[in-house]
């Protein structure tokens, strides 16, 4: 029914999460009002993002700028011997926003409440357990003490738990997730400070 | 929190419409994940835009290709002593897909159903006059019997409605709205295609 154009548009857009093809069609219109300079600017950042964001060495964490590791890793005074275990990005920025965890990370990837076991193979599981037996070889010297696993307490999410913390106890690592200060089925993300604060303070 | 390119990038994506924040961290990192040529796609795809895609020089709808005028305006065979006034392209094309209506249209600009007196100046009502009065001017040979306005039947939208019938009543042409058969407050441009069916045969 749209031309050309804007129906490839509408099919681009309805790829990105949480668009369907009327939604994307609002996004071609709204465009379609936005001024050559906003376009540009936005055309511009697309394409710049994967130029200008590298994923830390480490911990997978996004980052700009010089060297190879985030800034988490790459601060001196952060706790060495805490790794925390998220899904993706915005999980890792929703804790620090607590300002209560103080050591390091590592971001598993996206679908680790979506835990099912085909998945593992999308997962840096692999990547995680090298990083606990020899952190150095990964360009970061720590000596882990404790692994918090702080994947969305959802079924699946447990099932995931569960299999890192078999997959970890035998290294010789405290494994620990966060406390039952979030209600089951809940998403991480969308948590609020105080509930995430608890969680963390009550960890086992 | 986010490194620079990516919160660059979220308060781009944050200024579409129905997106927050936390939805816009998800297309950036849906973005992360894409491949370069999926990315240059997309690119492409919004910079072509307002280059590929005109507004008829008639109707406002949007069209590609030659000349100066829409497919529908451009048909021999559509029905020109009919027009039918939308707020919106989807609402263009949610009643095109009835298949149970053969005159023009005219798009009156986004806000019709938000519609206050300060707005009045973001529809194109003058547009709307003046090809009322004078078609030919504007490129189409019509003779303009019935003008039907389908604007979404909320507070705003009646008096959007109110508005045009008093505007256009005395040029001497039928005045119709879509029937009753949509219900008070619903969005047009969701409605399904027998209720609207039947709102353009029970049109009064």
């Amino acid at each position: 029914m749209y031309s050309k154009s804007i129906q490839k548009l509408i099919e681009l857009f309805s790829k990105f999460p949480t668009v369907g093809s009327r939604t994307a069609a609002r996004f071609v219109f709204f465009l379609m009002k936005t001024s050559k300079e906003e376009i540009d600017d936005l055309v511009n950042s697309i394409s710049a993002l994967k130029n200008n964001v590298k994923y830390c060495g480490f911990c997978f964490n996004t980052f700009e700028g010089e060297g190879d590791f985030c800034e988490i890793c790459s601060n001196p005074i952060r706790d060495k011997t805490l790794l925390c275990v998220v899904e993706k990005e915005t999980d890792l920025t929703t804790l620090e926003q607590t300002k209560k965890y103080k050591g390091l990370y590592f971001v598993l990837g996206n679908r680790a409440s979506a835990f099912k076991k085909e998945d593992v193979k999308g997962l840096r599981i692999k990547e995680l357990e090298e990083r606990v037996k020899s952190s150095e070889k990964y360009g970061i010297k720590a000596d882990f003490k404790e692994i918090i696993i702080a994947i969305n307490p959802t079924a699946e999410g447990e099932a995931a738990s569960l299999y890192l913390e078999r997959l970890l106890g035998p290294l010789g690592v405290k494994i620990t997730r966060l406390g039952r200060g979030l209600p089951m089925g809940a998403e991480l993300e969308y948590a609020d400070e105080e509930t995430l604060s608890s969680a963390l303070e009550t960890r086992k």
